[in-house]
């Protein structure tokens, strides 16, 4: 049997989804192809929220998030990163490699972004963008967007948004929200295998893009998206066509289903696991008010031990979950129920979770 | 009924490497991925025949090419490209936009590197690097790789060597030849679908990548190798796992047929096709001494059209071969016969060319 994966991606891949990615794939330069790679991109923007083009890239997350580094922006540009965590220090170190005068304002492991530090900081300096994650993986915590996002807007700084674990199963309106770059990728909340990210970009940050000095071939968004324009659209490269395969069929099963539904069920899952967790005599590791619907963190009581949680639940109910990273390990464990979540895995999560703290 | 992919890549995959890209992709982070990695690992390393690492990127190959150009080099580093079509031009492309002063050196779509013309080359100038392609699928040439390394190695010039198309369908020993970056992908002679590059450097490569000084972060080859390395080996990312899963696989059963009987029925193939062609008193497009026997280009008769005879052959008989690019497009029409070919799909593409050329 499976291993149950709730894990912050990848995570649980639907029967018929699996079944496609086992298919054949389609060359790349073919009319099944062009449709598939068409109608992919339709379902993307309908995701997005966005009148602009997806853009699908052979890669990580962490692909996406250069990929938008290296098109958006000049060595020396001065830019700012609101961080909440291993993420928000993943797209600053990716900042700083380009050589990009990038500033790290740190708001704490476990916390969100403090709306009004954030506008002290774009008030009082000019920076070429804003750089934040939507939902913090390793934390646990989701940044509101909306609200930052109006908050940057007030000082025309564009926003870039790593939504990496979070689109398609929180609500993020691209072009309602005025952001500027969105980057997503297949094994998270779009219920597919690794392999793809997704970035979308707003005019403004196309308009950034003419001005860019920086190397880029493999990443270049600008031919991405020629590709995407054309009559019979495709990839600069040879895609990842049975990820593409099975994107195309996890995104009509969200569509067909509806996004608020998506969101109101993904939303519902967070409550019932933070719910089980208190009812355990658990603490939450961040505020209930800032807490993921996604992933949820949760603090290692005394005299546990976080590996031993993770292992026995592993071994003894075939149910993964993580620990913590960087500063917060052994301090927690995570719990992810992003994507595909049946009923019973939830079930069979809450019960391995309960053996395990039982039986130490 | 699946078509038939006699291209250049993606090829068709085996029926037991179609059911595992099928499966749920492992987490990465888990002693399953822990021992299937490093068991790829192992098999990559006898295919390239290296004792150093073979890094896995997630990317298709020109993401692998890219990766070597900004590990290994610094901005205005000369570098010589010798190119015998579509890809070689890739190469130089590639250096370009990381700022390398790239001299392109161009035998000819339709040539191999001539050796004398390169070691002159080599020997009036003092570049850091040459880069060139193994098996140029553009034109259906085969460079001879131990040669050239040899001229090469004559003037301590480190040999990069594009093997997209080539490894592990025709002889490559990258250390014994002296080879120093290697990059190949996952679905052409290696069976699987597109999705993943892998990398191997020499010794004194991974001493150039100390000097290196072009951006890098997702691409980076040293934490690639970091992560190889660990008693847990992963990847810095997370990787395209059910790629990985199926290269695993194909690897296996490359090495149980073993390299040597692979190459000699790989060999086969490419006389089988030149043959055929022949028989239909066609023209084979480069000098049969330099043919690759991966992939054949034909030059289309005259009063023939190239786009009809591909379309009639997929729509009428299932079969997908493919055109000329760039200056040859309309000029030849090219048979994949690389990776993964069964006897009966041999026999369909020559009945439908044959039919194609007769109803025409």
């Amino acid at each position: 049997m499976d291993k149950i994966l709730m894990t912050p991606g990848p995570t649980m891949v639907p029967e018929e989804v699996k079944r496609i990615s086992g298919l054949q794939p389609f060359h790349h330069r073919t009319p099944e192809f062009y449709e598939l790679f068409s109608n992919l991109n339709k379902n993307l923007k309908k995701i997005f929220k966005t009148k602009n083009e997806v853009l699908t890239l052979t890669s990580s997350g962490t692909g996406g998030m250069e990929a938008v580094v290296a098109n958006l922006f000049s060595s020396k540009d001065k830019v700012l990163v609101a961080s909440i965590g291993n993420f928000g220090e993943r797209f600053y170190n990716i900042a700083i490699s380009y050589g990009l005068d990038a500033e790290l304002c740190d708001f704490g492991w476990g916390q969100a972004v403090d709306l009004n530090i954030l506008e002290n900081k774009l008030k009082n300096d000019n920076y070429k963008a804003l750089f934040v994650t939507h939902n913090e993986t390793s934390t646990g915590v989701t940044n509101n967007i909306r609200e930052i996002a109006q908050t940057a807007n007030k000082y025309n700084t564009p926003v870039i948004v790593d939504a990496v674990s979070s689109l398609g199963g929180i609500p993020l309106e691209m072009d309602e929200w005025g952001l500027d770059a969105v980057v997503t990728c297949s094994q998270k909340c779009l219920m597919s295998p690794p392999g793809l990210s997704f970035v979308a970009l707003s005019d403004r940050a196309w308009n950034m893009a003419e001005k860019s000095n920086l190397p880029k071939f493999y990443f270049d968004l600008k031919k991405a998206r020629q590709g995407v324009l054309k009559a019979k659209p495709d990839t600069p490269n040879t895609p990842a066509v049975s990820t593409i395969m099975a994107v195309k069929k996890a995104t009509d099963m969200l569509l067909e289903k509806g996004m608020d539904n998506v969101y109101k069920n993904q939303a519902l899952y967070g409550k019932r696991v933070r719910e089980y967790i208190k009812s355990l005599g658990l603490e939450l590791f961040p505020e209930e008010s800032i807490a993921s619907d996604l992933i949820t963190a949760v603090k290692v009581p005394e005299n546990y031990n976080a590996s031993k949680i993770i292992s026995y639940m592993s071994e003894k109910h075939n149910v993964l979950i993580t620990g913590g990273q960087g500063p917060l390990k052994g301090k927690i464990i995570r719990i992810g129920h992003m994507g595909y979540v049946a009923e019973e895995m939830l079930e069979k999560t809450f019960e391995a979770l309960r053996d395990a703290l039982s039986s130490m």
